[in-house]
């Protein structure tokens, strides 16, 4: 643990030292959120569509942002230019949101496992579609059924955990606690709010900030950091908030004025 | 009026309790506020674009949220099959945002007359340009020219009226005070603020919060009690203000804090 | 500059009498800053994407907004149909935002040579790269290499005044300080935040203020009206930050309340 949290203050201090851009393809509903989220924390932030431009984007930064949710049909040829290229030159962060919805959203998903992601960050439900999408869990077991968001994080933890091993990185699993894994190390970060599940975004937006960190440091400090850095910051700006928007605000403040230090100090537990 | 307000506080207390997930397809400008507003009455969103989702959309909820601003060409195919998908198998809200302008706009609106809405919100000039695009209202007597949304929504009666009748569902008319209709029933709901027409959004929104309430309750009652959400909450967010961003941080925290009573408690009138 | 001081406040008057509407093709990160950065100084916004629609806006405004971040394929229609209309009809404002990166963008940007628009507002390497595109500026002299938004807005200088005696127009390079000229004056414009860089948007919503401001007044001194009013209330925000998300609640809430007094007030520097 001394090590992690040593490898967080680090991953920190070289986010705002190096202002790493971490380019995305996201969606419609909270790309202004991830954005700004990104630039909080101390990175860079650039969004693109055509499809010459996610290869473009792999080749001057260190990992890309994928997170499909709202595709429209231009889609379907940038996010595999992007993934490929991504996987090949830098690496990418995936969201598979609502992943199992829609003919165009479920080919792109079945598709990345030819080229995965060094992150995949995702409820409970989507971590486990994904990895019985990719043939990675035993789909008889019935397991799977019913989980959505609102469901443990630890029911996702073989999913999880699994998953990680495959894609050689980190997955992270976002409830009321959340769980992250590289397949040999899981652990559980607490801290957070309620209002999370209040606004729209969270989840999207960490998954951008997971990019950023990743710039400077390995997939699995990389997710713990921006965990971390989101139940740090949900927590002190719960203290604030008089409703879900002054949360919103309060927390992007706490996030942009985040430290190492509070990266370290935020409440883990290896299990 | 006492049976409405009891429909009033019941509806709100059911959105809380089973959180309805309305589905949306809507206008790029706004679509961060629709999410957020629909989140803090107590439902749930869900925002897509392609061609197959908005009709699974249709299976799993009980209204979706069509919103025509910002079309791109995909929305050629998607609206017309999520509202035919939504007629058919729940219903829909519509935001008629523009009508008359644009080719593909006019083609879409004219259309959906073969599948109306259950709720239709705008303002008095879309209310009454739809009403003509359907021959619902003689267009020979030119009482619609140069209608825009600074007019009394007293204007736009008529044709709100006659298209409550022909849709079997509401219409609710947004300017200074608001008119809602069923086509029997015709009040008007009051309070709100100078500040919503100060910033971009507190008309989209409330189509999407309309679409919430209807997945619990009738049109009418659904519309009214969205309406007077806004009133309630856009009173209270103006004494907070600086200002035109921490109005709307203040009135999304008012909607997020929305009790039934309060939506018992706004003003209203039967005309 | 006394008369540059009287023309800011009368531009002031007359957009808060007027509420001119400054119809936009803007990206989908920033799209509801600029919307509601428009409303707040006092005019109207509307974006379009549909072919056919940007020339119906050019119509009926006085200035259009072009902003080529995040195309999709439309834009290949979509920005040259709006901005041949705006350069005929009325005026356009355009931000090169990421000029030089991707195919599409390069070809829509190279072809607005040949209906240029009234005001460029952009940082300084986007202001170099647009003129060296155009052929304005000797491209052998290697002083583009590595310009950036960080670097001074005065390494632009000539390019910039270039570019303005071409398009007959204003030139507003975005920086530390801010540079506006129109070729035959130049002037700073002194004030803001160094949260400006730390949030996402300050620069694309700064277009699309300029284009309300061209609607009542030249564009020299609707560039100058426009950086003014974001040096006043960056300044202003800065006082009141606790963080990124609240500077930009407090910005815009500067922006809602700004006066043309305001605007000439703020520091300014011919050079």
């Amino acid at each position: 643990m001394n090590d992690l949290k040593n490898a967080l203050i680090k991953a920190q201090e070289d986010v705002r030292a190096n202002c790493p851009m971490a380019p995305s393809i996201t969606n419609f509903v909270t790309i202004d959120f991830v954005a700004n989220a990104q630039i909080a924390v101390g990175g860079s932030a650039a969004m693109v569509y055509m499809p010459d431009e996610g290869g473009a984007m792999a080749e001057i930064s260190k990992c890309l942002y994928i997170n499909v949710g709202t595709l429209i049909p231009v889609h379907a040829e940038t996010v595999p230019n992007a993934a490929k290229a991504a996987h090949e030159k830098c690496a990418y962060v995936l969201d598979p949101v609502a992943a199992g919805m829609g003919e165009l959203r479920t080919k792109l998903l079945t598709d990345m496992k030819d080229y995965p992601p060094a992150i995949v960050r995702a409820n409970a439900s989507e971590v486990i579609t994904l990895a019985k999408m990719w043939g990675l869990i035993d789909t008889d077991e019935g397991k799977v059924r019913g989980v959505d968001s609102t469901e443990s994080v630890e029911s996702a933890r073989e999913a999880a955990e699994t998953l990680a091993r495959f894609i050689k990185g980190a997955v992270c699993v976002s409830g009321k606690d959340d769980l992250i894994t590289d397949g040999e190390r899981t652990i559980l970060s607490f801290g957070g709010s309620e209002y999370f599940a209040r606004i729209t975004g969270s989840g999207c937006s960490l998954g951008g900030v997971c990019a950023v960190y990743h710039s400077v440091t390995d997939p699995f400090t990389a997710a713990v950091a921006a965990t971390n850095a989101y139940n740090v910051a949900g927590a002190m700006a719960e203290k604030k908030a008089e409703g879900t928007a002054s949360f919103k605000v309060a927390f992007l403040d706490a996030l942009s004025n985040m430290t190492g230090d509070d990266l370290a100090a935020c409440p883990m537990k290896e299990i």
